[in-house]
C-alpha cells in the first residue's frame, strides 16, 4: 500500500466540552481502500495513546509498517479491497493534528500550557467535522483499542445514527483510579522535570535524547500494558551481562527493556503532548453528560462489539462486561468476546490473529449475541 | 510501650554475598517485652521496602505509632506480655544501620555509590551476629511481610535450625520481572534526577521538600502496593475541587493521595538507600546458592506458615502457593493462608484484625496442614 498523510484544515471553530474555542484546526489522517459510490464502505479507525494515523501501510522509504498493519489491508481482517480506512490523528496530538505545540493564531506562538484540556468527546467530534468535510455523513463501523475504544464507544453513544457498528477492544466505560494512578507517574515525572521548564522548553531540546520525565513515566505504562505473566515468558529473570548481579546499577533483561522502549519514544513523542492525552483518558467517563452510565448507553442505536482481553492489567475484562451486560438487560444489540491472551492490554496491538476473524464477520454479516 | 531504639556496633566484618566485606557495621534494633529465663521466648520481626526497626510502641513524644502497632504489644497477635520481641533494621536502610551514607571507616566519607550491594542473605547474616550478640542461639519464630517475608524465608532456608516457625506475608519465593520493572521507575527517576548528582547529593539537600525523583519512584510503589478494587473504594473518580475538571493539572482525589504520600516519604527516605534495598529486593531468589528452589526448600526444617492476600498485585498468591505446594510434595510441615482482601499489598499492614488469630495461634499451638 502507498501510503500518504492528508491534513484538512477548519477554520469554523471547534466547540470544547470545556466551554473553550479551539480556531483554527487541523488534523492528520490517512486512508487506505477505495470509497465506494453511494459512501456505504466507511471504517473509520481511531488510535490509542502512543498511536497516530499511520495505522497501516509503510511509508516511502521506511521499513516499519503502522501500528495495525496486521488488520488493516487487503485480504486483513478490515480488507481494503472492500472497505474505505479513514485514520485520524487525534486533537492535541504531536503527530500532526493541532495540538500544544502548533501556533496559537492569534499570538503566532505555540500554545504549550495555554492549549485547552480536550477529551475524547472533542476528539471525535472533531473527526465528525472531518468526515463531514469528505462527504461522509454514516460510516459502517468505528473501530478502535485502549483510547481508540473510548472514541469508538463515545461515537455510540453521542452520535447514536452515525455507525453501523462499533468495535472496541480493551477499553472501558469510565477511567478508573488504577489507570489515572499509572498515568500520575508520568504527568509528575514531566512537571518536575527541570528540562520541561514548566512547559517552555524549546520544540528541539529533546530531539536525542528525550526528556527524561517523559521515559520515565512511560516505564509506569509499559508496566500497565504488560502483565506479570508476560513479563515472566518475555524476561524471566534474566540479567543483562553475566557478571553484574552485585552491581547497584546491573539490570535484568526486564528493565533493559523498559530503558530501550522508553528511551525511543521520549525521542520521537511530544512531553506536553503526552500530558493532555492522558488528561483526555483519565477524564474519560462515558455517561458526562448524561443522566447515568445507563442513560448513556441506552441511546445507543448501533450494534456494538466489545473485546477484551484475559490479562489485561490496565483496562480489565470486567469493566468490557460491564457495558455488555448492561446492553443486555436493556435489550441492545452487541457482542462481548472475551480473549484469552497472556500479553496483557497490548494484546489489542500484538496477537491481531486472535480477534482478526472476529472482526471480519462482523464487518461482513453484522453478528450480534 | 515505652520504645527505644539501640544500636549494636561490629567490629568484626560481614562477609557479603557479592564477596566484598562491609566493616564494620551497626544494626539498629528495638525489642518489645521480656527475654524468659531460656530464652525460649524470641519472637524476631523483620520489616519491609519502607519499613525500619520501629515496629511497634510509640516514641516518647510522638503520635504515630510503629507499622505494626496493631500486631505487636501486650494481649495483640504476638503478646509481649508472653514474647520477646526483637526488630531490626536491615544493613543499606538510612534508619540506623549502616547504609550507604554511614560514614566509610578507611575514609571517613559517606560510602554513597561504593557502597556493596547487599542481598537478603546479607542482611538476614548480619541479623544473625546481632542475635548472636545478644545470646540468641535459637528463636521462636521469625515474621515479616513483603520483604520481611523474603528475610523469613531466607531464614528458613539458610538457618534451618534457627526457628521453629517461619511466618511470611505477601512475600515471593523469588523477584519476578514485574515486581522488578515496578522498581525500575524508581531506580531511573532517582537516576536521572539532576538534584541526585549520581550520588552525590548533599545528606541535607532535600530536607524539606526531598527529591523528586524519589516521589515520582514511589508513585508506581504505591499503584504496587493497592489494587484496581481498593482504588475504586478508596478514591472513586473523585475529583479534587469542583471546578477543574478541565484544568490540565487539576487532580483527582487518587493523584492527590499519590501527592501526599509520595511528597511525605521522599522527604524523610535516602534516595540512596532506596537504590540499595531496591536492588535487595530484585535480586532475592531463594535457590540463589542451591541446586534449585526445590533443593532450596527442601533444606527448611522450620515449620513455615504462608499468608497472601487475593488482591496483592506485587506478590500473587499463587507465588505464595508454590512454596506451600512444593513443601507438602515434600512433607514439610507448613500452613498456607489466602486472606480474602481488597487491600492488595498493603494488606498486610493494614488488615491485621484479618490475621492475627492465624499468627496468635501458630506461636502458641505451631498449628500446621
Amino acid at each position: 500500500m502507498k501510503i500518504e498523510t492528508k491534513t484538512a484544515h477548519f477554520s469554523s471553530p471547534l466547540y470544547l466540552e470545556s466551554g473553550r474555542i479551539l480556531e483554527p484546526y487541523e488534523i492528520a489522517y490517512e486512508t487506505y481502500g477505495e470509497l465506494n459510490a453511494d459512501h456505504s464502505n466507511v471504517v473509520l479507525v481511531c488510535h490509542a495513546l502512543s498511536g497516530s494515523h499511520h495505522a497501516a501501510g509503510v511509508y516511502e522509504g521506511e521499513r516499519k509498517a503502522g501500528w495495525w498493519d496486521g488488520l488493516i489491508g487487503d485480504g486483513k481482517g478490515i480488507d481494503t479491497r472492500k472497505y474505505f480506512v479513514i485514520s485520524t490523528n487525534v486533537i492535541g496530538s504531536c503527530f500532526g493534528s493541532t495540538g500544544p505545540m502548533s501556533n496559537n493564531y492569534s499570538t503566532q506562538a505555540p500554545y504549550r500550557l495555554k492549549f485547552p484540556v480536550v477529551t475524547i468527546k472533542d476528539m471525535i467530534r472533531a473527526q465528525m467535522h472531518l468526515l463531514s468535510d469528505l462527504g461522509i455523513h454514516h460510516v459502517r463501523a468505528i473501530v478502535g483499542g485502549s483510547m481508540g475504544g473510548m472514541q469508538a464507544l463515545q461515537f455510540a453513544v453521542d452520535y447514536p445514527n452515525f455507525a453501523d457498528d462499533i468495535i472496541a477492544l480493551a477499553a472501558t466505560y469510565a477511567t478508573r483510579p488504577w489507570t489515572i494512578a499509572f498515568n500520575k507517574v508520568a504527568v509528575e515525572a514531566i512537571r518536575r522535570d527541570p528540562r520541561f521548564k514548566h512547559g517552555n522548553y524549546e520544540k528541539d531540546d529533546f530531539k536525542e535524547e528525550g526528556l527524561d520525565g517523559l521515559a520515565i513515566g512511560r516505564i509506569a505504562g509499559h508496566i500497565s500494558y504488560l502483565s506479570p505473566d508476560s513479563m515472566d515468558d518475555k524476561f524471566g529473570r534474566n540479567y543483562v551481562g553475566t557478571d553484574g548481579l552485585f552491581e547497584l546499577f546491573g539490570r535484568y533483561e526486564v528493565e533493559r527493556y523498559m530503558e530501550y522502549n522508553t528511551n525511543n519514544f521520549s525521542r520521537i513523542f511530544d512531553p506536553l503532548s503526552y500530558l493532555y492525552i492522558v488528561k483526555a483518558i483519565n477524564t474519560f467517563n462515558l455517561s458526562r453528560g448524561y443522566d447515568s452510565l445507563h442513560d448513556a448507553i441506552s441511546r445507543i442505536k448501533a450494534n456494538v462489539h466489545l473485546i477484551s482481553f484475559s490479562s489485561d492489567y490496565l483496562f480489565f475484562p470486567s469493566e468490557m462486561e460491564h457495558i455488555a451486560k448492561m446492553m443486555a438487560r436493556n435489550g441492545q444489540a452487541h457482542s462481548y468476546l472475551e480473549v484469552k491472551s497472556n500479553y496483557g492490554h497490548d494484546a489489542f496491538l500484538v496477537e491481531v490473529e486472535k480477534f482478526e476473524a472476529h472482526i471480519r464477520e462482523v464487518l461482513e454479516l453484522g453478528i450480534r449475541n
